[in-house]
């Protein structure tokens, strides 16, 4: 699967960089430490030539960066950019939300928790600069500088749809 | 892209369902009001047989309600319900590192903002039961009551891992 979303909004646009799922499994192991083109290959279950294709993209992201760590000749290996480590707040979106409404309460197969405390966190909320956590409802997506005209069709066309309700 | 991984973990399972990025899309459109076939159609760009395909998985797994709202005969809209709604943090995270990595400071097309006081909202956390924002550093993933071996082994190879490091 390999659309393209011509869209400003930058949901589109990561979605773009994504391709496909096997894109966040790929980072969910990095995120587990994994680093080697063997190991990505072992623990997802990719074919090797859809890993390189996905790691290959995600070099040219800045996603992942790649080192040469052979000592005789090249092997490389993978890690997170700063970019790319920060796919892992929507990474522990999506798990929240698994957990949440597919695995349910008790059959979670990974939970987050509180390093500190060992206290589980269940919730991820948008925090104001103040750092208060923002209700879901108190959020309001608007245009932004860079919205061109579909953009601003649609946030007028959402308007309206909500005004007929 | 119809790949299936079969794997207790929900980030996993969450994307078996999305299949591929459209889906997500999507779900997007739900967000701005859209409940119409020709909606979606129309805002997304999407061939009539893949967006058929997708609501109706939608509908299966319990994103989205199909209503019947032809006065005379048969007519469907698609509206999100609760399991389906919650998928707005997911989104809100994609959308924010998109808007921090890939448009850029003063590019960005959609921004969140705090409704009462027009803020702009760019940070999103990990939040405690006493409404504390936790930063990533102190969220630590551990294996849950779901575990099943392989799980298990990851968290124990990214230990050993981190102590090769």
């Amino acid at each position: 699967m390999t659309q393209t979303h011509n869209q400003p909004c930058a949901i589109a646009q990561a979605l773009n960089i994504f391709g496909d799922n096997w894109t966040w499994l790929i980072i969910r192991e990095a995120f587990y430490g994994v680093s080697r083109f063997s190991e990505f290959q072992r623990n997802i279950g990719i074919a090797k030539n859809l890993l390189s294709n996905r790691l290959s993209t995600l070099v040219e992201q800045g996603i992942f960066e790649k080192k040469n760590v052979g000592e005789n000749g090249t092997r490389y290996s993978y890690h997170l950019t700063p970019k790319g480590a920060a796919l892992r707040t929507p990474l522990f979106a999506i798990l929240l939300w698994g957990n949440e409404y597919i695995s349910g309460d008790g059959n979670e197969a990974v939970l987050l928790t509180e390093r500190n405390t060992g206290r589980q966190l269940t919730t991820m909320s948008l925090v104001s600069e103040s750092g208060e956590p923002i209700e879901p409802n108190d959020v309001r997506a608007i245009a932004g500088p860079g919205a061109n005209q579909e953009i601003l069709d649609k946030f007028e066309n959402a308007r309206n749809l909500k005004k007929q309700k």
